[in-house]
């Protein structure tokens, strides 16, 4: 099963179930909603017979606005290996982790506004997302698939040059967390559909070319024992959990300059069976309609 | 003008303002609601004459339960001294942000259950909290004082030894966002009360004993730069920004095993002109009726 939240001609938002080239409304008001009614939400999408809209009709946008977005950070040994300045210890665990701006959540074809005041380093991260199905905290990973309610993608939109500084500090959030870098989507798909969630081919495109090419066996640790140690901080339904990214940003790669996103580009972040999110970078002008105010940064 | 979240004896939680001994019922489902209505939301919690409760028959709640809390660390040089092993370089900006975890935030009164399978060394931080009034993005310092809508405190309770071990990788998210451990309260001031809020007291007690003693005066960055530049990052209505903790934590006290907090300790968290957040600790199994369950760190 496909979870979406669209919009039609008018405007108004509405989750929905993809049924063959329709989207079917659901009776809830939006997407977390449905997540918290728990098993009986899901079996109500399941089961639905509310009015079709043909897909081409309508607009999809990002399929959930969670309460809390888990990140994880340094999760594909991979992507560590391509960083050769980052040395983390992974004492605590053998990854990191911090909360996203859930209030910079775009979804499929929303524009990734360029902030030209803030950055020149803008980069991508494909990373497959987890939809945490109940509420829940201090589970175990043998409990963890209980909590999981479905996959959608993430692309971890960074500026790098923000990224640099912050880290001589150590922590690592405003670089990830400015107005639009949280594109998800392009749907929410169940568990049953997506079968081994380990075994997902990933690969993100920037104007048709490859750049990030992996898959998701390649984790450093599995998804039930992320979702376990992250529940001591507690689970509302609903909530997403990243689970890094794989290698092949351009910050690491031989021509960075090239690599780096510019007003124009497009970006397709596929994984196998979560299908292709794509999104468009615009410039602050495009997206603002007037210059950008002066650097807010200190 | 001071605006509680309070719950009556049949446990019902309404948005409410504080007039003389009584809490006066506001007419909005909570209290982030009522900051989302903007100024005139403000203006109907100062008119209001709806019914009114004696103070001493309800249970105050946490104030409000925010899309966003932006957390604030090293904004406070006499922390950062006597934490003698952090430098951070504080090239992007004389502090750093990350986002707090909301499904933690308790209120006054309420326990905060030690995880005994986490961590053996809990620690208390006090800080002024803003509450933002209005939705925004990249505005400047000069705009900041009109999207503050009041004032808070938040305790920001802090398991070092994950804490250090999360250091090592630079970021700490997880040793502050565990269960229990955002006390938020006891009330938000409107700034008309306030008056300058970087000449306020502080000063946290536990058991009675004082233990951080400080004022807003001492921040590295006052607050109008602080909401500028967290502003790249967008509001909605009723996002909490710490800001910041000072000297006198348990961990570089001259006895942190003395100072560390234990089950039966009780917190006085104060700053003048906003009251005083009282938290105590208990046991996990006073919290959950059960043993601690075996460690999800791993």
């Amino acid at each position: 099963m496909k979870l979406v939240t669209y919009a039609g001609a008018d405007g108004v938002e509405y989750p929905g179930v993809i049924r063959g080239e329709d989207v079917v409304r659901l009776d809830a008001p939006d997407m977390r909603s449905l997540f918290e009614q728990g098993d009986a939400g899901l079996e109500m999408a399941r089961a639905t017979e509310g009015p079709a809209t043909p897909l081409a009709d309508v607009s999809l946008k990002a399929p959930i606005i969670p309460k809390k977005f888990f990140h994880t950070a340094g999760n594909f040994r991979e992507h560590e290996e391509e960083s050769k300045n980052v040395n983390w210890s992974h004492e605590i665990a053998p990854w990191i982790v911090f909360f996203q701006n859930v209030d910079a959540i775009i979804g499929p074809d929303d524009p990734i506004i360029y902030p030209e005041h803030l950055t020149r380093e803008l980069d991508y991260e494909l990373e497959l997302t987890i939809v945490i199905k109940k509420a829940g905290s201090h589970f175990t990973a043998e409990e963890a698939v209980d909590y999981i309610g479905g996959y959608t993608i993430f692309n971890d939109i960074t500026a790098r040059d923000i990224q640099r500084e912050e880290m001589r500090s150590g922590v690592f959030s405003f670089c990830k967390a400015i107005d639009t870098f949280c594109p998800v989507g392009p749907w929410i798909v169940t568990p049953d559909e997506v079968g081994d969630p380990q075994n997902l081919d990933m690969l993100l495109q920037v104007n048709g070319e490859d750049r990030q090419v992996s898959n998701t066996r390649n984790m450093w640790v599995p998804i039930p024992e992320i979702v376990a140690h992250y529940s001591a901080l507690g689970y509302s339904p609903g909530d997403l959990i990243s689970t890094g990214t794989v290698a092949g940003v351009a910050a690491f790669s031989d021509d960075p300059e090239a690599w780096y996103l510019k007003p124009g580009d497009v970006i397709d972040a596929g994984i196998e069976k979560l299908g292709v999110l794509r999104n468009p970078i615009i410039s602050w002008k495009e997206g603002h309609g007037e210059d950008p105010p002066v650097s807010s940064r200190t």
